[in-house]
């Protein structure tokens, strides 16, 4: 049993061994509440098909209703992803007071997702039901009641967040424990016990969840907020007392602080708890999932992110160098490959020297065990990463280097003499991006212009205005991906600009990186490379 | 009683109730071992002051004798810092096997650093005994027990950290233990039990720690890693069972993941637990402070530490907001004055009415209840972030925006007839970098040319040079920071672009928003709210 999930439609409520434990992500959804988050439908397509490769049991994707952007979402979803694992969620609230949930606007909205599964937020807090909701006690639970009962009856499964529901049990242990009821009873597979704010420690999870899974017979789930720095313990400590069903983000993504950071908890439940939750194999993905993902929402990937950050297995020579020499385990409480990681040594050109001589490999560029050159390549790329630029993003920029190195000279395609972009913004309203450039190319000076719908578009065009008859290859390049990233933020814009971009023929991808003042001279050096990278892997001989 | 410590001379062994609970800090030891940090002695000494001001129990400055950087550091401390709430403490290790401590020159400097309390380090898992140390099990335990009783004889106080103390306990529970008592018999006060390679999760700390006082009736310390996510709660979950002495570091800094966070520790044991582990008013200073220490170690503030980050009390979703306005204990766990935080409204197109309603009373706007008014912001921030504009993350901007629609019109310092901007990449290999602007300002065409390193701060200074003589207070506006995100990755250099600017008139700092299919055109945008937010601040009366 390798799924925590069968793939049986969703309608049939599978209770089978293989949905015992639920792996829920919300990344879609609550962990877009984070600041500095803003996501596009193609971001959320992206994310999406990350963690269905992952394996998840359940992607929450959104509120369909709410704003066009998640309405649009589910639609796309439904059409262009061919899930594997996962099933898609849609979130929604329980109907209007007063109203009946056949009815309600809102709740359509859902249906009309087509999403198989729907999680609905409750009140179980009497202060929120009062002040937040402005209804009764009562009318609250009927509308978890009718709401339920309504998507059940239309064939979803149901699953219901109790929104501040720590809170509500301090406050009224009695009526949070009613909503759970009513839930479970009206056909609620999962009732999620959200500590909405934030502020448990693990101890009274554990506590709280014994007594209302002893109290109701319903299925739980947890959903945790990391206010106190406690949300992926909360998590475990639900799991702890029974809960069966973990609500988590990649990144730990989310409101405030955020919200449990699905990869130490899926991480801690396989390793430490010794329970499949991933399909196989999964976990081994999770370094590359979370760095994969925290490009898409253009967030830097934690460094000292357990388990996945770059440092999360990084040593500083000392005290600990000497013992990992002796036995690496003494020093790691895992072996980082089982999560995808590596052990890197700080402060020593072994380390170094060796993902080199791999990389070398991996690129199937014969280093030959030269270690004069694999130090050259290291003090290279040393050099090149203090200045700004970094090869961990941009392969095929690094491999550039890496065979200039060993052949002792550059592949070049073209030689550039200059060029020139220029942008600007007309009276009447209209914009002008121009760019010239003059390249030397098998013996030829030529000279060419375009236009585009900006600098680096213009100069991307020129450049193959001026080759294309020279390499007609480069037709079926594409740039896919363009990043900026401002270095030493402190300067304004008189800072160093670091430029990646991706590009395809068709078949592969392939990174580039470029870095300098400015971040046209930066796209640049990416473009020239990512067009010497593509040049030289369909085959083409160096002219220059 | 307001302090951990009563300030008597440590050589006293204070046993009152002022020492019935230690927060040990050791950011300058442990912490210092994060990757990416790297302290001077200044440095040093100035967290040192930061850790005291906020009233920890012990700072443990590092090992003198080790490094030379850490003997100048106590000779300094001691002789600069007039601590008033703190006990400077020395780190070392247990004699070498086969030696005397009286005669151990590592022992010795331990002594000759002047501090009252000394933290020894002792092996407790069996096999790191054998392979790290090799010695025999017996010789560790002598060693523990000659150098714990050498410098009780010679008036200091001891603690001695067992590292891999819970590794070791699986193992060996029997030899782990017997460390502790052999520690606790020796005359060390507390013996602290180390998760050195911070693999465990709360439940189990709580039932090792719980074991092993009854077991060896030593007073016990917690000392977690963060490498499972669970370093906080894994400090507390040893505080259940009966430890009374957390080590901790500021912001949570140290080797790999890091270790557990003072300022979650601390708060949690002061607000959830009810227990006064700092003085009086210290609490409300720990925003201030960690902000602080980041600043010294030259790290950016984490923006999701929970407490002190800025976005720990930062609400997003407009289902918060409409409940925030009725009661913001409603939606945050605790109130964030007490931690020195404040609480933040986001705006964004999940945002509603609410939001936008708060959001114009933190920024002195009135919207005074004119509810029309209030949905036409609604739908023109929600349009304008579909087209990819995002007013969270630019405050200025949106107040623009804001303004606009109260007033009817936007405020207009200038009016742009046309721009351009040109970088060129010229033959001799230098760059140029030109901006030309033609604007019109009270009733004058002005038309102004400027270079710059890149070509939006060749429009920056274009801009200023036409501008300066209408409006002088430009001159004090500084651009301090410069984002780009592309939008919509998969298109390449054809996506849109977002530009995030911060500017500052050296008291005040603001962000603006820019979004045009290219980054110049963004820029452009960015640079204009920028310049008006300004100058409307700066109280300048509008002259288109």
């Amino acid at each position: 049993m390798t799924t925590t999930e069968a793939t049986g439609p969703a309608a049939q409520h599978p209770a089978d061994d293989a949905d015992s434990f639920h792996v829920f992500d919300t990344t879609l959804r609550d962990g877009a509440q984070r600041e500095g988050i803003n996501l596009t439908v193609a971001d959320k397509l992206a994310i999406a098909r990350h963690l269905d490769d992952f394996g998840v049991g359940f992607i929450e994707g959104g509120w369909p209703g709410a704003n066009p952007r998640d309405t649009e979402f589910f639609a796309r979803a439904r059409a262009e992803i061919d899930f594997k694992h996962a099933k898609l969620v849609a979130f929604g609230a329980t109907r209007r007071a007063g109203g009946s949930a056949a009815q309600d606007p809102q709740v359509r909205a859902l249906l009309e997702s087509g999403a198989p599964v729907i999680t609905l937020v409750a009140k179980s807090h009497d202060r929120h039901v009062e002040l937040a909701l402005r209804t009764t006690l009562e009318e609250n639970l009927e509308m978890v009641r009718d709401t339920v009962s309504h998507l059940v009856a239309q064939g979803r499964r149901v699953f219901v967040d109790c929104e501040h529901f720590f809170d509500g049990y301090r406050a009224n242990a009695e009526y949070a424990k009613s909503v759970v009821r009513t839930a479970h009873e009206a056909g609620a597979d999962v009732v999620i016990l959200c500590d909405t704010n934030g502020g448990m420690l693990p101890a009274q999870v554990t506590a709280v969840v014994a007594t209302v899974l002893a109290d109701t017979g319903a299925r739980l789930g947890i959903h945790a907020q990391d206010d106190t720095g406690c949300a992926v313990a909360n998590t475990l400590a639900a799991v702890d007392a029974g809960a069966t069903h973990v609500q988590c983000t990649a990144n730990g993504y989310g409101e405030r602080v955020g919200n449990a950071n699905l990869f130490p908890v899926v991480a801690a439940l396989e390793i430490k708890y010794g329970r499949r939750v991933l399909p196989e194999g999964a976990l081994a993905e999770m370094t590359r999932i979370s760095h994969a993902i925290a490009e898409v929402v253009n967030l830097t990937p934690s460094t000292h992110q357990p388990y996945v950050g770059v440092s999360a297995f990084a040593h500083k020579a000392g005290l600990h160098a000497s013992a990992i020499k002796v036995d690496p385990d003494l020093y790691q409480h895992i072996d980082p490959e089982r999560v995808g990681n590596t052990m890197r040594m700080l402060v020593s050109d072994m380390a170094g020297r060796a993902s080199i001589e791999l990389k070398g490999k991996e690129l199937g560029v014969d280093l030959g065990g030269d270690r004069a050159l694999v130090s050259r390549v290291v003090e290279r790329v040393k050099e090149r990463e203090l200045s700004g630029y970094t090869y961990e993003a941009a392969d095929a920029s690094f491999e550039l280097l890496l065979r200039a190195e060993v052949e002792g000279r550059a592949r070049k395609y073209f030689r550039t003499e200059s060029w020139r972009a220029i942008v600007e913004d007309r009276p009447d309203g209209t914009h002008a991006n121009e760019a010239t450039v003059k390249l030397w190319a098998k013996g030829e000076r030529i000279v060419a212009t375009a236009e585009g719908n900006g600098p680096v578009n213009a100069l991307d065009r020129a450049l193959r205005v001026a080759l294309e008859r020279f390499y007609p290859q480069l037709a079926k390049f594409e740039l896919v991906d363009y990043k900026v990233r401002i270095l030493e933020g402190k300067h304004g814009t008189e800072s160093t600009t670091r430029v990646l971009i991706a590009t395809t023929d068709g078949t592969r991808e392939w990174s580039t990186v470029g870095v300098a003042p400015n971040v046209i001279s930066a796209s640049w050096q990416a473009l020239e490379d990512a067009f010497t990278y593509g040049l030289l892997h369909a085959g083409v001989e160096p002219a220059e």
